[in-house]
């Protein structure tokens, strides 16, 4: 980890915790920058995430499932994009330090990076209130990335997995509404919250089938809003169709499941678009990748979404998606 | 800024603030991840750092100046590896929405970027406590960057500028010990700790030249202390050879000054070894980037760094680099 280092406890406690093996980097963690080689005719696929405590994530998170979930939500970037995650910078600040903490948290990270054969090449420590810095590196054919602009009129709109539980799962942690699940279910809710799998499979599957996508980690209707809007159209959802866990179907009606099911955040689920004319392929990709999807509606002309329920009228949607400064 | 957004204040924001023309990236903000192209026969140099206020600057910084100041840090990694910066990410957690702070920040990173032609293609704005993330990106021909471990018994240590200049300023600011230095010396010491010059345009000059290289963050005992751990060498070092700034200059024989010239950190300047034979080549390269250099010691046999005063002592470092966990 390059750079702010000092000579004793710091560098001490991320040899520990945080340097492993990076083969495929041309040079890893300990200088002042990591040194990497992308193959030819590949564009390098970039982006950042911060997570803040309390506003990201609860007090008291299992370490282990916060180092999941502080990579699976830049992992889910780089599915939305098609790219091949290959290595990953970690900054972490951290109000002390806790060795069986940053143990748990560094395990927790590392095998959901081994499981992605993503790398950690270079980072930072800090003392400062917890928060962590993910900025993820993956490599896409030229011209193949999945762009949020390339939704046209009559392509089908999709979606992977199960929207909701992770909303649900929150509001059970807070003491927030939500229905009365089983133990079991309950556990499935928070589960999905703190620990996201990231569809990677899924989007590599997607390159040449998607004309569109991105990651559902604000709420399906305000994530699928950004695809209409820089694609310049709109969009008809059936709300019927938006896909329930085995958890939360029995509670489909439940005023806080209609919410979570169009508007819960955190779910990171793939929302995409693709020509009617490839619906097979996009369930080749899908079964290929071992993640179901689902079908929820249809591109328009026009500006905005519509959803509708089951006997086809407009519904207002319970939550626009979480915005931090709204 | 990719991911997590949300459809209103916070992409308003980022809007008005933070979206500048990226011509060089093939995508830039505004979808799940950057998509960049690496130039064949390029390595691509990767840093991250995490400034925490309170940690890493004061809470009622000058915005403009911690906006410089949070791209600064991270040129200065390329400039340690020689590489030539291109991109960068910006994650930002903020306890609110401050246009005018988010303007004057926005403006000091950006005039930084447009100096050194490195353009913004990505990033998250959150709230939390005010911290800020970079990851910055360059490129360097490959086997060229300059990393710590090339340095050999028998070449010269070099530093660029001049040290302790920052430690003065932060004590300065905080009330902390310090000479009693006018207004202007005063000036230009708290101008050195907000707003650092990262050598860039020297490390790439240095490509070829130096045997090895950092920048001084921590100080320069300690940050030196890297290169020989790293190189397997010890060296000795001249402390009345350290490069004292006009304002620091009459006042060398204060305690402060001697602590903050061989252990004061925040400087950004660079660190070098160079073979003797490549004395020349080091002022032509010091030349061109417009930079001045000093050699201040040797690279010799052994282990650790032996600081010796002007009539040959040795003497014990003041203060051996900053360690946020030390």
């Amino acid at each position: 980890m390059a750079g702010r280092g000092g000579t004793g406890g710091e560098f001490g406690l991320i040899a520990r915790h945080f340097t492993w093996p990076a083969p495929s980097a041309d040079l890893g963690i300990g200088d002042d920058a990591a040194l990497l080689r992308v193959a030819p005719g590949m564009q390098l696929a970039v982006s950042t995430d911060l997570l803040v405590e309390g506003t990201h994530f609860l007090r008291g998170t299992d370490p282990a499932r916060l180092g999941h979930k502080s990579l699976a939500v830049n992992l889910s970037d780089m599915a939305a994009m098609g790219a091949t995650p290959r290595w990953a910078t970690l900054a972490l600040a951290l109000p002390a330090v806790d060795d069986d903490w940053l143990g748990a948290f560094a395990d927790g990270f590392r095998a959901l990076a081994g499981l992605h054969r993503t790398e950690l090449v270079g980072g930072d420590t800090t003392r400062g209130p917890l928060s962590i810095c993910v900025t993820i590196f993956g490599e896409v054919p030229a011209g193949q990335a999945l762009r949020r602009e390339g939704a046209r009129e009559g392509d089908e709109v999709w979606v992977s997995g199960t929207l909701g539980d992770a909303a649900i799962g929150l509001a059970l942690l807070t003491g927030a509404p939500a229905p009365a699940l089983g133990p079991e279910a309950a556990r499935h809710c928070i589960e999905r919250l703190e620990s996201p799998q990231p569809r990677v499979a899924l989007g590599i599957a997607l390159r040449g089938v998607a004309s569109a996508a991105l990651d559902v980690s604000d709420g399906f209707v305000a994530d699928l809003g950004h695809i209409l809007d820089r694609s310049g159209v709109g969009a008809r959802i059936e709300r019927e169709r938006l896909p329930l866990s085995a958890a939360l179907a029995p509670f489909a009606q439940a005023p806080e499941v209609q919410a979570a099911r169009s508007g819960g955040g955190d779910d990171y689920e793939l929302c995409f678009t693709a020509p009617a004319t490839a619906a097979d392929a996009v369930r080749r990709a899908a079964c290929t990748a071992g993640v179901t999807v689902t079908q929820v509606g249809r591109v328009v002309a026009g500006r905005g979404l519509t959803l509708v329920d089951g006997a086809g009228r407009t519904v207002v949607p319970d939550r626009g998606g979480y915005d931090h400064f709204g």
